[in-house]
């Protein structure tokens, strides 16, 4: 059965998992130590990694793995807001979006799809959670869909018991201010059992698998 | 870079790796209590479980990331033993084995290949391991190559230095008796970079990386 997962989702000690504010130059905010231990290598498979196979990256390499489909938040595809200014914006990505999926972007403002040669289209769409994620498993086509971020959208969908995998990575830093992953999910670690694995780099990764 | 590698190793803590004896009804030998851990799940990528993503399963995934071809001993076809018999023998692994590349046995009795509708073919070659190496390759296209045991054959390619990376599964068994993994490598960890990963399984992960 196909699953609605959430992959490297990294998070500081204090609970925040991105910056407070989305610029062009900042795409996550002033929260770019967050991702200090992320390299991006291995999001193809670990067959792609350019130096040693580690724990790390074998989990970071699970971010593809059979996804047919991802949904978004408006602030991970661009830092605007309101009503899309012409501005000729494709994404943070360049030509070619790391994603080779169909992706749903949520935002109050629809206009047409955006499409990539490399298999990545963005659909822009005006919908409930429950709704852009039927969407999502037509599109993806048996495969699973991934909850690609950010926070905000993350805790939608986990407020409405709508994951059903998340791998968590707990970064030993404090930043004090940001986006929190957990505000308003009280309790929310009872329906899922958990699995926490030291890792040599100093990250603390967790396997968090709903309980059916 | 592609890469030869060793996946999904299990070894017991007195360093065994399969029984003493292959038989038909035992391909393992007795040493079935070695893969108590392992369901098989997952070999096909972890969208593919049913149940929980675990971080053994993770790793288990692994096995077939990004591999173009394998090569293994011939025990690990079959139980047979020097002129193949006439006996309609294809492997232990019914009409769908789980490899879908091409596979090398290494053998001193070559014999026309097997081929399997899901991408299989067995190849039965009689060459020294940097030959056999060099044809998997070749045939793997760029991806890289799995070295698929048994423990002796593992040896042998560890012995020249061959292998690139490995996952070790230390299962917190004894065996008494049975194939060794380690006899004849002295000092072999010295040329690797090993990460050690406990799992609530009770299984301990190694991760080595060859340090190039």
């Amino acid at each position: 059965m196909a699953r609605t997962r959430v992959h490297s989702q990294f998070v500081s000690l204090d609970g925040f998992s991105a910056g407070e504010f989305v610029t062009f130059d900042e795409p996550i905010g002033e929260a770019g130590r967050l991702f200090s231990h992320f390299d991006g290598q291995g999001i193809d498979g670990v067959h792609t990694i350019d130096g040693p196979i580690t724990l790390d990256r074998t989990l970071f390499a699970l971010w593809g793995q059979g996804i047919g489909a991802e949904i978004m938040g408006r602030r991970k595809f661009g830092p605007q807001t309101g009503p899309w200014p012409d501005d000729g914006w494709r994404g943070w990505w360049g030509g070619e979006p790391p994603f080779r999926t169909p992706c749903f972007v949520l935002t109050h403002h629809p206009r047409d799809p955006l499409e990539f040669e490399n298999g990545t289209t963005f659909h822009f769409v005006d919908a409930g959670i429950d709704e852009v994620l039927a969407m999502a498993y037509e599109a993806a086509g048996g495969l699973d869909v991934r909850i690609g971020g950010g926070p905000s959208t993350i805790r939608q969908f986990l407020a409405a018991d709508l994951v059903d995998f998340m791998n968590i990575a707990i970064v030993p830093i404090t930043l004090g201010r940001g986006q929190p992953l957990w505000q308003g999910l009280p309790d929310v670690q009872d329906r899922f059992s958990i699995e926490t694995i030291g890792s040599a780099s100093g990250l603390t990764h967790q396997l968090w698998n709903r309980v059916r």
